[in-house]
């Protein structure tokens, strides 16, 4: 089991889960995310084998750990963490966002294990499930219908968890075609609408800059450039030939 | 249909997917988030019907619209993002991370309809699919399991997009005790000691700011100190009462 990392130190903790799918679809986000660790408190035997079906989760569920208590499930934890859908229960926890609590989770982790739970599908956590939490989390949905499908819960809360904030200032893989490369392809378009006797061409004063204005807004790509160019020089050779042709006739 | 927002400018877009599950999911977590408007492109026919028992997705899936072509459901579109869980594919696009990536989309809902896309739980968009995108996004899944699953992977994405970076600023209810209350139950627990015959109570000159280091690191809120004081009290009560009794005797 691939267990690098700082989150080899959370616990995934599913208390009285029902469905099988829905187990399945926590492992198999636990396993996108490089969570290895899921315990399971008082399962449905039934729904826990058939689980083990699930795409790709079948190293985080074999893995998995069986408790009859969250007490159980939680000894080697020192922080619990809830989740909660917030309904209608008045909460005696402290509450937060998952943009708020998942830093905090995280920064815990380097301190030591630390457990995530999440309830059963039709009550989610009891009472009593909390009162074994620090405090409790929520995803921020809507009021109308606040109640998310478990394994997609499981999901959003993992990947707030491996979120990389400095990633958005770091753009991947957009290259630019260079001006040269730009430039090159403007003089080709120009030399196209002449070729084509296009009447804006010596009419308009600012139709210059304005075509050089979109190629630059096209934001294109070395290759596109060569591929443009390409077509463009094609379209040039024809309307060149045509009018040696018409010339001739 | 609640359609409030900037969200209600974004349509989801499922291209080629088989698994009424998955678009039940689908559905709900647009319900969850507060987006309104899905489209399936070449949905099979049997899929499409099942989805509309998804819990929770009833009026998303009942205002989805059907689609033949991945370009019909794009044409009122000015920005078009294709999700891809980058494999072996060589990618022909500028691919961001989600995280990159969303605040561009949710920027650009200002200006008018945009799109994002999923596609097949098997083959993801298909190249023919990803060349009516304008660029693509991938959620930073592990390279040894990239593939998510299509329900998980639409929760995601759209969490990213409804995500309130400000809200890591403020974090929601926790009300803590104040310093006068934190002093009286520090104060009890002092008389309890002294009326246990606590022995470090008089030896040890560090020992008061210890407790009173403890009892702040506990942050206590309201309810609990008056829930603590009065166990303590109580205790205390119970102390000097078997002192009296054992003075009579």
């Amino acid at each position: 089991l691939p267990a690098s990392g700082e989150f080899r130190d959370l616990r995934i903790v599913l208390v009285d889960v029902r469905n099988p799918l829905n187990i399945g679809a926590a492992a198999r986000a636990m396993s996108n995310f490089g969570f290895p660790y899921l315990r399971l408190v008082n399962p449905y035997d039934v729904a826990f084998q058939n689980a083990r079906s699930a795409v790709g989760a079948a190293a985080t569920l074999a893995s998995a750990e069986v408790y009859t208590t969250v007490a159980q499930a939680v000894a080697d934890c020192s922080l619990v963490v809830g989740t909660t859908a917030v309904g209608h229960r008045d909460l005696q926890h402290s509450l937060m966002r998952l943009e708020v609590g998942a830093p905090l989770l995280r920064a815990s982790l380097k301190a030591g294990n630390c457990a995530l739970l999440f309830g059963s599908e039709k009550y989610g956590l009891s009472n009593s499930d909390m009162s074994f939490c620090h405090w409790l989390m929520h995803i921020p949905t809507r009021e109308e219908h606040y109640s998310m499908n478990l394994g997609q819960a499981v999901a959003v809360c993992l990947y707030e968890l491996v979120r990389d904030p400095g990633a958005a200032l770091q753009p991947e893989s957009i290259t630019l075609a260079s001006s040269e490369e730009v430039e090159r392809i403007t003089d080709a378009l120009f030399d196209a609408l002449r070729a084509s006797e296009y009447p804006k061409l010596n009419t308009s004063k600012s139709f210059h800059a304005a075509v050089r204005r979109v190629m630059r807004r096209l934001r294109l790509q070395p290759g596109d450039s060569e591929f443009l160019l390409g077509m463009l020089r094609q379209m040039i050779w024809k309307m060149k030939k045509n009018v040696a042709q018409k010339s001739k006739e």
